[in-house]
């Protein structure tokens, strides 16, 4: 069986690195019936994740993971969740936006995204 | 196959509204197989999940949930994906705080919860 931990940790620090260096690289770790829920807006598949992402209004990005939590998904060691919680500074912006981000991430001969869900989060008030 | 939306949202308003008002009676929503990781700590099992939650320093609690996210967790229907995020106000704090809490749901006959994850929110500096 996967160690979760490890496997968890191997993606967030991909994810991210891949997220911020070049978005269309995302591709390889989404499949058809992966769902991506952005800010409220769900999409899916690779071509419509991939193109929502790539749509973002930004061009620079650059995420920090302050928190990133895992779970095995089921008993058999064929999925992941992750929760991560981070800031995320955009060109043009002086002030890092919190954000939140769980992923499960499933097994079927290598590991990608099922289920990507995104929000920014503003301080309570 | 139920309606993920549906039961995600029935199920967040019932969690919240029975974790302000007696967190004891949340044990009906665990079984022995699940798991919460609260602030970075990792529990599982029913028992020890309700010892978690009944221990956190503090008497009165109020949620409010400001976003709230489903996905289908396979194609079957017996799972459901859940991102929250909001804000929480404890007793003899002034400022409420900014948290996220995912949850994978997945029904035996009764949906219940199988992964739980929470982590307060800062503001990003």
């Amino acid at each position: 069986m996967a160690d979760f931990q490890e496997v968890g940790k191997q993606f967030i620090d991909f994810y991210y690195q891949t997220f911020d260096g070049g978005r269309p690289n995302l591709a390889a770790l989404y499949r058809e019936s992966s769902m991506l829920t952005f800010e409220g807006t769900p999409v899916m598949g690779v071509a419509a994740i991939i193109e929502k992402l790539t749509n973002l209004p930004f061009e620079q990005v650059q995420h920090r993971v302050d928190t990133s939590d895992c779970q095995p998904g089921d008993a058999e060691g064929k999925s992941i969740v992750v929760l991560v919680t981070g800031a995320l500074m955009v060109d043009g912006q002086d002030r890092p936006m919190s954000f939140t981000q769980n992923f499960v991430l499933k097994n079927d001969g290598s590991w990608h995204v099922f289920n990507d869900m995104f929000r920014l989060v503003y301080p309570a008030a």
